[in-house]
């Protein structure tokens, strides 16, 4: 490895010197201890972090968008200049395999590339000119012009599934300083030391790039304690975060009771119904059962977009099922990001299997080794369903519920519903064209409808929504993938009767930037 | 007058028979209670006006746009139709002049149809269309359409200071109706008579053009017991509304402690600062006090966009204000919108007076009669200034507050202003060139940025923000004026890989609307 792992905090430009282990990396499976320790920011290390993110924001979020994409694209490539490191570690921290692990940098980097572009072509800020009509009867109307701006300093939590593209440099964070906030990385426990390998490629774009001092800090101590310090903080004026409800609905909580609350999107909890009309099960319901199983056991079931629930009629799809049980039995257990997702995977499926009207379809018959998680699914009437929270929670990892019902039932279950980030329906044209309520009840209760197919394996791209309704995420109005996430860290702002030399660029007269307008 | 009033509210296209007396209209000053009497709606109306929003969101949300715009059209129609009968009662409920009552009666017209025309031309829902690539490597893409979706039935609460251009149907009831939600209006007990009439015209309007039932429901009862239960109500999706800091906040803590948090878009607390540097003052004093007493005065001050700061650097600007005092003690104290808020601007006035540090500058020489608020001004210094709670505060109504300090003390000042909805800057381009940083500083705390002029007079158009980071709204990513407003109640939704047949027309291949989309 040629990173020298340090185990302490990024300060701006400074390393930490607390000296408080708040955990090492440790293996999944044989718990082995990694070396360095991580030592806590110490309170006052938090606080120069969050100052210097506010000293740091009016320089930054004036740059032109050119200006910031060159310090994304020096992160991008900064990352694949340590990309091996970054395997050698993440293999040691997550368990995740080699393949995952470039597969997961090379989208980290493309998502840093594409908000790059997105920001050096800059049309994206929605600009709207709207020109002085000084004759205008009875009242003249003044020149107005508006445009997003940046919200101030973001906090960012890592995330346990992706430990880089919803990490140190992921969505959240390629987004905020695509915008023009600094980012404070709260990182996490479970992938330490590729945090730290990634954090040191960030500030050297940062420091290469001119960028001013404190538009990135990663802390570590870990998300209750310094996390919840930094959202506390008034510094912070938006918070990114995908994990658990409860982690999340507590930055909700945090957030919300500030004397300045501040959104939240954290991107929380979605068990992806998937709707199998009889239509489809006719092109050939053994290939149905082995996409299905495909997508269920993909990346050990660790994917908010993991199929958890499918809504199946009833006297239909025996075939369906006889395959996914032995798909399913002959599956191998896997091991699994952390101790603590395991443990909560073997609690999580022990309800299941108890809870009222549930039998088991089939687990695998191999045992679980330590660390392991195992593919599993589970069958209820709609009517069981229905009649128990517990089963419209989330199993995370390879495991999933069959609801039974008729038609009817189904489609009387939909409304009932969290919501979700994906809704998918198995069917024809013709089929659907029968039940015309079928789709919009889903649309209402997610944020990506996905026809004849399934919901992992998320597009990055212009139109991708990942979010959905509450709980799915904490504000159904964002997306934490593709362009569009970086809206969730702006507002617009109005310049009215501005000469043409005190706006910015965006919005002066002769369009310097060529970026698409709204005029009138 | 032609309309008959009923005193009951609408539960869809049925009218209350509660029998409880929630309140009268009251004549500002004389205090002369109006017929009727309102009923409050009962629990189980209330539930009803709720079950029918949510029945009638399926089929409301998926209307074409242009059949939406034919409904705000007819409503824009209606209004027009009884506009001296709310002239009439307008005068008896509001003390608000007949020409302000027949102007805010064009705007909510106007804005009705700037909604309708919005959704005619389609574009406002940001299609994106990102085709599939099936021989991309390594991994085909599949085909993802996105686009703005409602986001379901929408509760708005009606503003004491704008009985129509933010009441029954007004700009948040028009930018919801427009953008696919029911909504279900909360009628503010300043003027009841007022909403029923308006009501009377959004009712008949959405009979004749053939929308279901529940679209659309005024509540009667207040805020503070309907409109509480309103807001918990599951059904209900999101929240708008324009007064109080306190009203505001206590409908955000109930919207973030529901199971499903939804959003509030809270129009509270603004004292939009303005800015006099030395060489706006060389202009003219005098007419630039005349200009800020204009501003200040407008409408007896009851507007959110009021100028109650102003920062006056010292040795500067003697002219103008002995000008201001000598207007302010010529002004004639006028009748305000309601006992309440004539009390409250009482209050807040006595508070500013006593304040450390807090010299009255001028106060209007008549005396206020019953229900009336009179001009004033009152002067402290910088250092005064940040350090009481008191003064950050706003008196709703004709009074300011001039801060004074040297010019680098006001620059400092300027981080620690809460939230606002505007602020002004009066300079020439030479002197803020030597202020690099004092817009930048404004920007961020405010929404709507405003070069040698005063905040009153809000252009309803594309450009206009009115909102701004909290208090001055619950949530400033939001604009409650203009056309951007239709975002507040939308999210976005993913289509992945779906035949034709089956998208929205906005996204199908052939773009049968004929809107902007971006492509790729």
């Amino acid at each position: 490895m040629t990173t020298q792992l340090l185990g302490t905090s990024f300060i701006g430009y400074s390393r930490s010197s607390g000296t408080e282990i708040c955990g090492h990396g440790i293996q999944p499976g044989t718990c082995t201890v990694l070396e360095p320790a991580y030592m806590a920011a110490t309170p006052d290390e938090v606080e120069k972090a969050l100052s210097l993110a506010a000293a740091a924001f009016p320089a930054y979020s004036q740059l032109p968008g050119k200006t910031r994409a060159v310090f994304l694209r020096a992160i991008a490539d900064g990352i694949e200049g340590v990309v091996e490191d970054i395997v050698e570690r993440g293999q040691l921290e997550t368990a995740l395999p080699e393949p995952r692990l470039r597969g997961e940098t090379g989208r980290t980097v493309c998502q840093l590339r594409m908000f790059a572009k997105q920001i050096e072509e800059g049309s994206w800020v929605d600009a709207r000119i709207d020109r002085a009509q000084p004759d205008r009867k009875p009242l003249p109307k003044a020149d107005h012009r508006a445009m997003l701006c940046p919200l101030g300093p973001v906090a960012v939590f890592c995330a346990s599934n992706f430990p880089l593209a919803y990490s140190v440099a992921g969505g959240d964070t390629a987004s905020a300083l695509a915008a023009g906030c600094p980012v404070v990385v709260v990182a996490h426990s479970s992938h330490p030391g590729v945090a730290e390998i990634v954090a040191n490629a960030v500030i050297a774009a940062a420091q290469a790039n001119g960028m001013p001092e404190g538009v990135f800090s990663v802390l570590y101590g870990g998300g209750r304690k310094v996390g919840q310090a930094v959202v506390k903080h008034p510094v912070i004026q938006a918070v990114g975060f995908t994990g658990s409800r409860a982690g999340g609905t507590a930055l909700m909580a945090t957030a919300n009771a500030r004397p300045q609350p501040i959104p939240v999107y954290a991107e929380m909890s979605s068990v992806n119904p998937v709707v199998i009309l009889p239509s489809a099960l006719v092109r050939g319901e053994e290939a149905l059962a082995e996409a299905f199983f495909g997508s269920l056991t993909l990346g050990v079931g660790q994917f908010c977009t993991n199929p958890g629930l499918v809504f199946l009629p009833v006297n239909t799809g025996e075939v369906f099922l006889a395959k996914l049980k032995s798909l399913i039995e002959a599956g191998s257990p896997s091991m699994m990001l952390n101790a603590g997702i395991c443990k909560a995977f073997a609690d999580a499926t022990s309800s299941f299997a108890t809870a009222a009207g549930v039998a088991t379809l089939a687990r695998s018959t191999t045992e679980a080794g330590s660390g392991q998680g195992a593919p599993m699914a589970f069958i209820v009437s709609v009517a069981d369903f229905l009649k128990s929270e517990v089963l419209q929670g989330e199993m995370f990892g390879p495991a999933t519920l069959i609801v039974r019902g008729s038609l009817e039932e189904i489609e009387a279950a939909i409304p009932h519903l969290e919501g979700q980030l994906t809704a998918s329906i198995h069917s024809t044209v013709e089929e659907l064209a029968a039940h015309p309520g079928l789709v919009p009840a889903l649309q209402n209760r997610s944020g990506r409808l996905i026809f004849n197919g399934f919901p992992t394996g998320v597009e990055v791209c212009d139109s991708i929504v990942h979010g959905g309704p509450f709980p799915a995420t904490s504000d159904g109005r964002s997306t934490s993938v593709g362009t569009m996430a970086i809206f969730r860290f702006t507002r617009p702002v109005t310049w009215q009767s501005f000469p043409d030399a005190l706006l910015p660029a965006e919005l002066q007269d002769a369009n310097p930037l060529g970026i698409k307008r709204m005029e009138s």
